[in-house]
């Protein structure tokens, strides 16, 4: 049975499902997505592409966007970057701001909103452009020039960022954000801005699916090591407090986003990017997380 | 470069490398161990066995044994078994009572002493005498007639069992526990007390790397799927709140115990189990993370 | 206006008011309650004392007993008693088990279940026949034979007493239990379980009122200064996390106790003690409260 | 045995004893402070002023100011106040961000940070010059127009403000700050920055001393039951998680600043200011506490 077979199978399937989960409302831009597109794109070890539905169509990463600022903070900081994150689960949604108090103001991981705010500054620090040398890292990484900010979901995202600013500001008291507060959320809120399709988005990862080297061009992206240990954040972290039930049911390491998006790697076998707007209770694609499971289900293979 | 030649290499720098951590001392009947202890045995999938060490000599397997527990519970229930346990990560140590207090009694996952004390009032429902039928699970699984609880470590550990107790009684007034308190603390403590070698722990745990099915006899001793979901739970949740540490360092499904077991399994490659029982300050052995760790970044292999 | 005067005035319009609460069902004999009572008893300086309703009949006073415990153990201990309980109010209610957990196995005060479980370690450590002792101390400070334990109520409340089992065991992991967790259980249970009329509970709170010492028979029942600590300690702690809002309203040193008896002194002036067994969402008589209120509003008297 | 006679015994008593505690460094302005510092004043029921020490040399009173933009606050809001503050202590000092999330950006009381934040935003939405308009409030009701704010104070504050601005835009997410985050910052720090001396301080307060009426003006600035409302709190909530510390051994409602300094009132009696910069491990004067703690057990006079 072909990638291509099951995935539109499944698509089909779940395109009769009953609507379940709501838009993210809280970034006004994001809420005016059609609720009802859905799109998926897998690439193979074979470098062959196989897509179904609105797999072309651009839409906020999100979240997602945080796997890439950490391959660059990673890859420049090297091992020193868990000075000031850690690696491990952040266990419930609540715990954000109780958490990051009982750890003096190092994030659990890079992957929760603070820690990706750290990981911001370390780049900020680091970098004399750092907004354009982002980009330009993303564009190299995905083969694709056309990667780009949406400035409008940054300044939408800013205008309600009261929760992030709080997150940073107790680690500023911490001693743990090096430069201006203001400098850093802007940063950060344009980094969750990135658009990509799936098609996009499954051919930026490929360096996760291929021990670190991108398998067109064959350019080390990153180590070998590192891209495990990635990967390995991405399984236990990715997934907010449903890191658990994804890793139970999916058996994939992986990461979503509000935008409705989900990028998934299976090791030497393929990358996979699923978009759809509708989240769960904890603000997840339904049916991207839908998808995902009746996926690796079908196929009987994870990493596990 | 062979299996064995690998682990005699590790297993000959670790030997020299200063000491580090402290034998658990909280059970008394542990803390006469000999601290200097250490063995290892990797099993692959030729079934061929990879030895160094005191890899005969039989050791206290305390939390691993909840591992098997969860695999006759899960097998015997399906996926209802997930309606009084979760599978999310705990977060930190210091939560399990604040998290059992938050999420009303039922525990974040089958391995945490909450957890665990689920299965084992689970198993008690279900078994007319839970305490033979569970070790001649544990003895088919293992292909060992010899494996055996030890009364004298139950003892030892319910002398002093004032915080499962403590997590038992609250469980109890949220209505998560069906059977007498008493009784399930009994079952609980004498299934941690069950001694293995890490030749016998490795053997044993043969059917979570090979989908289930025991890859001798041909037997499957628990669906392709859920043995992918016993995995995965392992991987998110092994090591307590080291669990994000020991996928990112090491990359395999694995759990720990505090008499300085630990057994991880990389799927169709092999089984393998370490003792030492010094552990470090998160209760994980100490020599046995450092190993795992060398393994994994050797051979270059992990699951990610 | 006299005392009788206000206190028939605010009965007949608070027996007027629309019901409100509901009766405590977690220990069953409590549910038996007609929850249609009301009695007020107030005992001025002058030894007058002014009752209306159903001010002569017993009712179970449950934790307002623990002020009568507190106040042997703190004659006995003196200040030591506080190197294992605190004089601080708790915050929330959600947090008697996290806050155990943060503080070490130090209760945050006398009147939390934890820490008069400690009050009661405490005296069966110092006496020889604690349950007879204290019924005597209870007795003579009441000038009161009659006064007993209500053996129901108490095995009532020890058959789903499962969180105060939980308290205590975490606080016996943390040392801070000394005798046997059943037998402390039993005295605490008991304990809980004594029963009064408003009539004698506000006789026996006289000594509170009174500088330590009893105004009919000139005994000093405990020192001037260790008087107004235990009235200091009900002022900030007497009502859960209600404490703040009774002192706010009612501005009186007071203790509650889910059988729906409020006890509150103002020094130098008045005992007073009301019953209404419906409770509000805290867990305190929900007519009590009101009737507190709107009698220091009435007399323009408070502490301050 | 006059209060004169006695607040120079104890002052040349605790003059004696050897230095303790440290004084607060994290705004610098206050850092500079000598730390030998000690004043008393104390003003009795018949307006006669007992001083000594350094009594009359002026200093930061900080967070004492809070009970002054309360008194404006409730004045002008009456009980609808208590719908976005509440009137609970709050537990202990880590909590400060974890209380506020569990209760959904409702702080646990006026004096905590968080809830005199909302009370300068309150200020600031009803006032058109609230920085001009509340320093004219004190001055009136200190009736002394030197009475003025530190610009310098309020500098040193903001610029290491980080944890208040955490705490201000984690209300602001959750709805409870209606205006500019900045304002409100600004107008909080400069609150903060107010200096008086002990005699100015305890002549500011002698109106929550008697039942809301300034003694020689006969002004009521505030109501009586609004007044007893307002002393319920200090005595509960007025020194952070030391409230019942300070309540069990001082036995009067009061107000500390990190300044050092400390107001108390014995309604009816007297008003009491201590300065002295070295701080507790709490954040309260460690000679300020001493003192008063004998205060009250010399005179044997409390509200208990």
């Amino acid at each position: 049975m072909s990638y291509l077979y099951i995935i539109e199978e499944l698509y089909n399937q779940l395109n009769d499902v009953e609507e379940h989960g709501e838009v993210a409302t809280y970034i006004r831009e994001l809420s005016h997505i059609d609720s009802d597109k859905f799109g998926v794109c897998l690439i193979d070890s074979d470098n062959q592409y196989h897509q179904v539905g609105d797999s072309d169509e651009p839409f906020s990463i999100q979240s997602i966007a945080k796997v890439l600022s950490l391959t660059l903070a990673y890859k420049m900081a090297g091992e020193s970057l868990w000075d000031r994150i850690g690696v491990e689960p952040s266990g419930s949604p609540f715990n954000s701001l109780v958490q990051l108090e009982y750890d003096n103001g190092i994030p659990r991981n890079p992957f929760i909103n603070a820690g990706a705010i750290v990981v911001c500054d370390y780049l900020i620090s680091q970098l004399d452009q750092p907004e354009d040398e982002f980009i330009s890292f993303v564009r190299r990484v995905s083969k694709n020039e056309q990667i780009n900010y949406s400035e409008e979901i940054a300044a939408s995202e800013k205008a309600t960022g009261y929760r992030n600013a709080a997150l940073i500001n107790l680690m500023k008291d911490f001693g743990n954000i090096r430069n201006d507060i203001g400098k850093v959320l802007d940063f950060y809120f344009l980094l969750c801005s990135i658009k990509m399709s799936c098609r996009e988005l499954a051919r930026t990862f490929l360096y996760l699916m291929n021990y670190g080297k991108d398998p067109e061009t064959g350019e080390q992206v990153i180590s070998l090591s590192k891209t495990k240990r990635i990967n390995a954040i991405m399984q236990t972290c990715g997934f907010y407090d449903e890191a658990g039930e994804f890793s139970f049911k999916v058996g994939l390491p992986g990461k979503s986003g509000v935008g409705g998006g989900i990028i998934a790697v299976h090791p030497k076998q393929y990358s996979i990017a699923v978009w759809s707007p509708r989240l769960n209770k904890k603000g997840n694609s339904w049916k991207g997380m839908q998808f995902l499971e009746r996926f690796t289900t079908k196929t009987e293979q994870s990493i596990f």
